[in-house]
């Protein structure tokens, strides 16, 4: 499979050294726009624009929302354009052949993936394209899951409630613990169980603590141990909800 | 060492579980409330209430918050009683010898939970008693940290961040997942990720998607995808947290 991947940011990086070694899928270009270089160390072309690319069988797009349109436009007529964003449709352009390869996790600069544990969800215009969809998941070793756009939204919004929003309660209580002098990796295994009870029980059956036994009097010290308003409306916010759901 | 349990709720059952099969460590009496059994099935008394019992090393109170004091007043005055609560000061009672045994995990019934991964934060009033609490830690197999009742707090305070509202943002990710025919498990590796790039980064430097890099397009429309305003209220106070993080 001839690819050409366009991109070099967080994902696209992860995405060149996952394909660049395996057997079945060759990338013939790769897009990086503020490059000086013409080739990579492991001798792939580098071009800076994507006008004038070459014909290839899937144009890989890793580029920001905003850009995905604009660079989608630049490309051939029949080109195979496959974004990479979970909350962008597939409709974006209306181009003939149009596909979604969006890998389920947390890309950062420095960070190595490995793909063998990240779901790509895989949507096509064309019964067809999706074939290849599939090929190059399987070519990279990762498992993929097919699902229309709308679902694709509702799982990209969850990814940013187990992810994002997670990770700032992680940043939340690391702040806490440096202010205080308490170690945060203390935390750690307590982290770790809150995902692994997950494999034994559902999230509500799992939640324990102040809010869901409606201990006001622990609420209320931990209210006035938190200075910052913002944290204490995180901390209500949150407190609210868990109760809440008690009740449904 | 001779021990008293007092209490089978959720930590009091892991306790004995934990406890009963190590050797320098010896449960004497254990008290359950509610029980109608005078023995447990591995030999142990059972003992419905507090008063008249037995001479221990140690009182391990594993009850509610509420109960500590109210317990503790019904034990020997030369009793050295400790309670096992994350946000509750040692100095509750004015008793001589109280300590503090805090094993910092969320404790579920029907999950057993390993000891070994488990940190206990101890405290005691008495430096002598220290020495007690430490070897209990030690016959658990357990990690120990010694902390005074301040930090303690704070830290009781961190883990209903990384745990009871981290669990809560699971349980709103499963019910979007839910609601759209999405399986919650493709989350699963994401979740874990968000873990495990602690190892390498803080969770300032771990922070990604659309709060962080101000895409309004993408929080706009995940707000128009959240029906729920409660759900829509923990996306916007934790969006505008971590944007605001990002200026500080």
């Amino acid at each position: 499979m001839k690819i050409i991947l366009i991109g070099s940011g967080k994902l696209g990086s992860q995405l060149y050294k996952t394909i660049i070694y395996k057997k079945d899928l060759d990338i013939i270009q790769w897009v990086v726009r503020s490059s000086k270089k013409t080739v990579t160390p492991e001798g792939i072309p580098i071009v800076q624009k994507v006008d004038k690319l070459q014909k290839a069988d899937i144009y890989l797009l890793a580029v920001s929302d905003n850009s995905i349109l604009k660079v989608s436009k630049k490309l051939p007529n029949n080109a195979f354009i496959v974004h990479t964003a979970g909350g962008v449709s597939l409709n974006i352009t209306n181009q003939k052949r149009t596909g979604v390869f969006y890998p389920l996790q947390s890309f950062s600069i420095g960070r190595d993936i490995d793909f063998s544990s990240v779901p790509i969800i895989i949507e096509s215009k064309n019964k067809k394209d999706l074939i290849i969809l599939k090929n190059l998941a399987k070519g990279m070793k990762a498992s993929f899951y097919e699902m229309n756009s709308k679902q694709r939204a509702k799982l990209h919004l969850s990814a940013i409630f187990v992810n994002n929003f997670t990770n700032h309660l992680f940043y939340e209580a690391a702040l806490i613990c440096k202010i205080n002098d308490v170690p945060f990796n203390l935390l750690k295994p307590l982290m770790q169980e809150t995902i692994d009870k997950l494999e034994t029980m559902s999230p509500r059956a799992a939640q324990t603590g102040p809010a869901i036994r409606k201990d006001k009097k622990t609420i209320s010290n931990h209210l006035d141990l938190i200075k910052d308003y913002r944290v204490r409306e995180i901390y209500k916010v949150l407190t609210l909800a868990i109760q809440k759901n008690d009740v449904q």
